[in-house]
């Protein structure tokens, strides 16, 4: 293919992208396939001799199409959102392009320096304490962390903290080996954290243990601090906690006003993740629920969800790089990575906030949205979805059928009916079946419950209203049948 | 911006990215800014109100050009390549728009589905051994590795071989505690090769140890022998062992027929690291480099490094799928992630084979670069670059001021003026402030080299013999001066 040819596709796949977006309501928001379905439409081999385009698009009607959950659709409300729009798509589309990766800042200066700009212009947006802001002279700022989800952040941070905890422990202790301290060390989490923040313990090789959460499914600080106080006198070292604004499971809040001095007195890390409801921040209404951010060394949440940034950016920010830094840092770097302005300190090597070696130049699609949208675009963004989280949750309130099972603060609604779990989970089992919405459940308290997450960057009132015709229609068929 | 706006300006974006790529000639290859240079260009805050797409694509040529290191120049010879085409443009565009995330088969089917019979096609094209493939009913496979480099398949094998090596010293030893075993624990790997793998061992908290070269830059069976028995009879468990094929430094290949009986034997995890050199085994001729593979429980490369398919996709493939998914292995499965295939076992949990939670639709690249290009229209490529290579070998040969450090096996050339590590420091120099042309330098054996490697596609014969003309040019300058 040459660049007349990519100048002909590249506009027809423009128009196919927006086609697809435009019409997706009409596609089944959830796809009608079986484990193994792909195998059996394509060959077993990659071709010998060139395929014609006109081919492999055909095949991505008949082949990829039927194996997509449509994210995108105003239909769907599983998981959390993971965030889609057309100035972020542009971007992604100028970083084909450009194409370079990123590691050392002589690699490819611009991607460094516009992350660590983007990312002040961020925390300035969620006004994150000075600290966090690198400028021109600050200790501390942001990187996006490659991966996708909030997991790598969360592992930088239990790594950084592990480094410190055990530097520290050797300083009023020389005698003892790294071997002596690790087993010692103790992180926590809530038991509402999750997954990742599990993960990144079993990677680092740190016990992690579970804080139990109050009625709102949040960790406070006396059920911590008695946690902490028992470790103690176990002859355990407390180094690390990670709180978390906005749960997976019901979107709940730790009180990190309450943790964060506990942490700092404790002289342990404190790492939030805001995966999801970081974006909201933006909005001074929500802003409050960031309050104790003061105290953390480190933070981070996913503009990819809910910021209108396309999958996949991450962002972290810590108060000291220094201290993230440290876990990488070499006796010899190698000498392919040197260059005339190595002693360029200003987080120039951003490959040691992270795992891997290189990266994409992902800060071009903040750079985008921010400015297509404006703060006051993205803020209009937040309370729209908000919105329509509560008009839903006044229509299950209306219905005395139905209990909700948690506060709605941001877009996300739990709910079951009442009765039996095995109630709501034919419930579920019945939705999925239609394929009209998707959703995914939750265990809340021993319940089961339905999570009713505002995803769609184009979901509307309709939409929402209609989502609740059908959940109650297929909830009067239930309820008609003998059993029930 | 709607829809109708995107599609005009997706146009112009199509455009944008073709002219910049057909005239990426007349672009300096190396930018002229200093550290910083970004910040005092554009504002300090987002802007409150959205701005005109003029303004923000105006700044693409003000704030973003200027700062590129342009690596698809034809005249950019630094590190290894990163591969471009257009048809893994057009893939990646397509996955902006679908846009979704993969983590379990639910969340998006196509998206394990279509990366699993992707990675069955490229381990078939390099003639992986059998045990490699996942087929409908193997016990390994491949996975596309998210992050960027090699770093995270290094990572996730050290993670993995750390988890079996536990398991069988507690299987000989009930008594033994991990923290027992884990200082005693040994990876090897070369001297030569890449910091990310010593990376993985400071972020797994493994002792690592660098197994000296020989001649060729590469590990050979008895120096590593004698090592392991040394280390054995002090009381260290050897574990694992990361060889290399294509070290960055020179492109030195370890001996891996040498080192994986060796493996197998000790019963140690071998992992194969070709980051670079692993697209060349698509050719006959370059395969017998491979031989030894069989022995490996661990292997991957970098496809976005020379297989036409753009930053990032680093593949890995595993012998036992369950070695690997064994380190993330949870008591408990989050409630969220649970659907109604879940026993589905072809490994349909993805995200347990790496460290981020969710995974762009990478494969869609590899799919439409197999398709578009056949397999010949990829050895092509390799088989272009390397000849590229053998003519400036020729072209170093036949200056004897010249020689060359390294056999030239792929498409880098290690070369330096003879004498003195200073007069080719100083040709580097010269080089890196001309802009010309742009390369990097290594050291081997004590002495200062220069890395010109073969990296734009469109790299051709009158690239490399006007780079040979500039580097003869700025050497007859160098022995001009009176110190010389």
């Amino acid at each position: 293919m040459d660049a007349a040819e990519f100048r002909r596709r590249g506009k027809e796949m423009v128009d196919y992208m927006a086609n697809y977006l435009a019409n997706i309501e009409q596609r089944p928001v959830y796809p009608d396939v079986k484990p193994g379905y792909l195998r059996s439409l394509i060959p077993t081999e990659a071709p010998l001799e060139p395929e014609n385009y006109e081919d492999v698009i055909k095949d991505v009607e008949r082949v990829i199409m039927p194996g997509v959950t449509h994210w995108h659709s105003p239909y769907f409300y599983a998981y959390f959102p993971t965030a889609s729009s057309y100035p972020a798509m542009l971007a992604d589309m100028l970083c084909g392009a450009i194409g370079g990766m990123g590691f050392t800042w002589a690699s490819n200066p611009v991607i460094t320096e516009l992350e660590i700009v983007m990312l002040d212009w961020l925390g300035k947006m969620l006004k994150l304490p000075e600290h966090f802001i690198a400028g021109t002279h600050g200790q501390g700022g942001g990187v996006i962390q490659v991966g996708s989800t909030a997991s790598e952040a969360t592992l930088m941070s239990v790594l950084a903290a592990r480094c410190k905890a055990i530097q520290q422990v050797q300083a009023s202790n020389p005698g003892q080996s790294e071997a002596e301290i690790l087993p010692k060390l103790v992180a926590y989490t809530s038991e509402q954290a999750h997954s990742s923040v599990e993960r990144a313990s079993l990677i680092g090789g740190v016990l992690m243990k579970k804080v139990p959460t109050d009625d709102n499914y949040a960790v406070g600080g006396g059920m911590f601090k008695k946690m902490l106080e028992e470790d103690k006198a176990a002859g355990l070292i407390p180094f690390y906690l990670c709180a978390t604004l906005g749960t997976t499971p019901s979107c709940g809040f730790d009180h990190i006003t309450e943790l964060g001095p506990i942490c700092n007195k404790e002289n342990m890390w404190m790492h939030i993740d805001a995966a999801y409801a970081g974006s909201a921040f933006i909005c001074p209404e929500f802003r409050p629920l960031l309050n104790g951010v003061e105290f953390a060394d480190s933070f981070n949440f996913n503009p990819h969800k809910w910021l209108l940034t396309n999958f996949d950016c991450s962002t972290m920010w810590v108060k000291k790089r220094d201290d993230i830094i440290g876990v990488f840092k070499h006796s010899d770097q190698p000498f392919y990575l040197k260059h005339e302005h190595q002693d360029y300190n200003h987080s120039s090597l951003l490959q040691n906030w992270q795992i891997p070696h290189g990266r994409r130049f992902r800060s071009l699609k903040l750079w985008f949205v921010f400015r297509m949208y404006g703060i006051q675009g993205l803020q209009a963004h937040i309370r729209k979805q908000v919105a329509l989280a509560k008009e839903f949750e006044s229509l299950v309130r209306a219905d005395k059928r139905f209990e909700i099972c948690a506060e709605v603060i941001m877009g996300l609604v739990c709910f079951r009916l009442k009765g039996s779990n095995q109630l709501t989970e034919l419930l579920l089992k019945r939705i999925t079946e239609s394929r009209e919405i998707h959703l995914v459940p939750c265990h809340l308290s021993g319940r089961f419950v339905l999570r009713f997450a505002i995803c769609a960057r184009t979901t509307d009132s309709r939409h929402i209203q209609q989502a609740w015709r059908h959940i109650t229609q297929l909830t009067f068929e239930i309820l008609q049948e003998p059993n029930h």
